[in-house]
């Protein structure tokens, strides 16, 4: 057999033979020729099989290939005659691996959303649905390469958590070995613990929410990163989401502009993410919302609407500062110079793309703490552990968590997060 | 105040006055010196508080500071007299930001497993904690590294899966919207789906295991990589998995050698680490065990002490291959040569750390697969969506897993997989 290689190497092996293995995903024919688009998940490339080169056998063989037939394709490799650094392989051999038992059910045309969600594992062999992978992980790749480059120790949080902290409506709970787990919502509170062990952390990866709203924006499994940093105030939080932000986004317009540019998203929008970010207070916020018309009073929490109109008049991320304490949870710092809003910051994604951040400095007092867990009617036995991070040498620190699905939505351009993820988990869908 | 460094920057600020903020690890003093050791989570350093440097309410608060009390401290940078490259700060002043309110629990002495355990979260504050906190995070590093600089697309497992595919009895179950959803065992499954869309595709997350069993090498939670290849064989799959790990051993030892010999590992055992690995057949492995003494025959899996004598002829990872199929999962191919064997590879890491990767060549074929399905009782069902990738366009394809906290275990030299995860998971440990 000759050089196996994969289709984004075939510049380099211009005038050798070579040979492919992948699946059809596309086929014309004319006369003499069949032009067969080969894909092999690193690429797609033409393949030519001329009358002229080929058995007779094959060349029939070629004339009747269905969609995502597996095949062996050997041959020579040129540039394309037009289209320079488009790379195509002359065929003189054709093996068919494995022809399709049914026709393909992915074709280009229109399909609804249910049947493309039933067919994920199959949906996933498009172009586009390629592209949008590879954004993702390359959006994952830039935010550990962000934190590991800047000091930061990866620590993982646990999943199973002991301990419904906030009521369980919003979890999913297992028996496990007999007492009952939940499933984390957010690891930020073992990231002040581990704050306090290497005073730069991170954790990253799945989260659960039970909710069951069904919107654009929600998943019942996605992914997050939530860095914490010791002695760290608001300020040097806002400042750090800032500079992580602008760092995944330049990085993926480095890396996939290719792949934002096949799924049409107009990266112009994206080459303006740049610092500073303007950032505004929650009663600003109230005030834009007035402005526009809309029914808003101090103490509205603000929902996908809201953060639209918010944001609208912004070309860059906004972040919106220091909400009602009553709106946010009871870990929060409280204002020093008004105790009725919390240290807190959201940051808001340009064109309705919403909250992509949420975070803040947390409260470092023990009593105020211990106050804030009885005002919520909290088990207090259920933080003893937490507690001590402000019994055993207390220190000021922040952090926030970034949504990978709504980040991916965003730098994608989707309307929804559906698309965003490999095997989205959402309240009416568990499968495949 | 003066420029705010961190201990592991101290280095670049010779002569410079400086801040830092961390807490007391460990204090001596001697006449007109306290010595204070301030770590910091970027590392420890020495802080000398001379008493002419000073106001005399400094020096007396110096003398007063108790273990993991937070303070800010500013003076000037100095290389130690004696210690090359060792840095310390001559103290003018000093700032307590919080002192303990009880006295710290974990101390140098000797503590109980449950204690440690209890108190995880401040446990993590010990050096001992960081090294292997690092190295984990190095070993993770390398892994996405290996991959993503490997032409792999990382391509994000469920983690609720609809169907108990292997029976219920070692899975977590929650109750999804009404439906019964269970937590993954491995990503496998739609990793095969990935590697038909993008070639080369590798899930990384947590994975879970109900099992009743209370061993040094089992967590209920623990983390996995999961490559899977499309048009690899077998001879392929060990070739990747011995070019991996090789890859991850060499980056921990270049990175992380200073952790590793601060838990006292022997790093002369890891630079063994090489390729080729020898490779052995079950078949070979059972005469193996034999010679030694062991009451093994033809059909037995392997536990800890087998894995330790079959490993213990080699000074580097081994692999074993071609195992019955009847030890092995429905979705193993079999050996064309012996179809009673598995094209299936374990390796095991040697100095008795067993088994931490697992995997080998799928089936491919439709009749053959769904086959084993009915022979091993499983709900033709639920996989209807993984025979489609049998159904269009089935191809040759192969993968592994690795245990992140195996691998930790070994390349840290850990009798006890409960030290290799931030907040360990175990059969009676939910907390904290």
């Amino acid at each position: 057999m000759t050089k196996r290689v994969k289709i984004d190497q075939l510049g380099g092996e211009v005038g050798e033979r070579v040979t492919i293995e992948g699946w059809l995903y596309n086929k014309r024919s004319s006369g003499k020729l069949h032009f067969l688009e080969l894909r092999d998940g690193s690429g797609i490339c033409q393949c030519v099989v001329f009358k002229g080169d080929v058995s007779a056998e094959i060349f029939a063989k070629a004339d009747h290939l269905s969609q995502e037939t597996s095949l062996r394709v050997s041959g020579v490799v040129r540039e394309h005659a037009k289209l320079k650094g488009t790379f195509e392989v002359g065929v003189t051999e054709l093996e068919v691996l494995a022809t399709p038992m049914r026709e393909f059910p992915i074709s280009p045309k229109e399909h609804g959303t249910d049947f493309l969600m039933d067919n994920r594992h199959l949906w996933l062999r498009s172009k586009r649905q390629h592209a949008i992978l590879r954004v993702r992980a390359e959006i994952i790749a830039a935010v550990r390469d962000y934190f590991d480059g800047n000091g930061f120790t990866l620590v993982d949080a646990p999943i199973f958590t002991p301990n419904a902290c906030e009521g369980t409506s919003n979890l999913f709970e297992t028996d496990y070995h007999g007492d009952a787990a939940y499933l984390t919502q957010s690891g930020q509170l073992y990231m002040e613990a581990a704050a306090a062990a290497v005073g730069k952390a991170y954790c990253f990866g799945p989260t659960f929410r039970a909710e069951k709203s069904k919107t654009r924006r929600h998943l019942a499994e996605f992914w997050m990163v939530e860095p914490e940093v010791a002695f760290m105030d608001l300020e040097g939080d806002m400042e750090l989401a800032e500079d992580f932000l602008v760092s995944v986004v330049a990085r993926v317009l480095d890396k996939r502009r290719k792949e934002l540019e096949s799924i049409e998203r107009d990266t112009s929008k994206l080459e303006l993410i740049k610092k500073p970010f303007p950032r505004i207070t929650y009663a600003q916020a109230i005030e834009t919302l007035q402005k526009a018309g809309h029914d808003a009073k101090h103490g509205d929490d603000f929902g996908g609407d809201e953060e639209t109109v918010i944001s609208n008049g912004f070309d860059r991320p906004v972040i919106v500062h220091r909400y009602p304490m009553d709106l946010k949870a009871f870990y929060f710092k409280k204002d020093p110079t008004d105790p009725r809003l919390a240290l807190n910051m959201d940051v808001l994604a340009p064109e309705g793309y919403g909250e992509v951040i949420g975070g803040g400095q947390r409260e470092d007092d023990l009593a105020t703490l211990e106050a804030a867990i009885t005002h919520h009617k909290l088990p207090m036995e259920a933080f003893e552990w937490y507690l001590d991070l402000r019994r055993y040498g207390s220190f000021p620190h922040a952090g926030f968590g970034l949504g990978i699905e709504r980040t991916v939505a965003w730098l994608c351009g989707l309307p929804h997060v559906r698309e965003t993820i490999p095997f989205p988990r959402m309240l009416n869908r568990l499968h495949p």
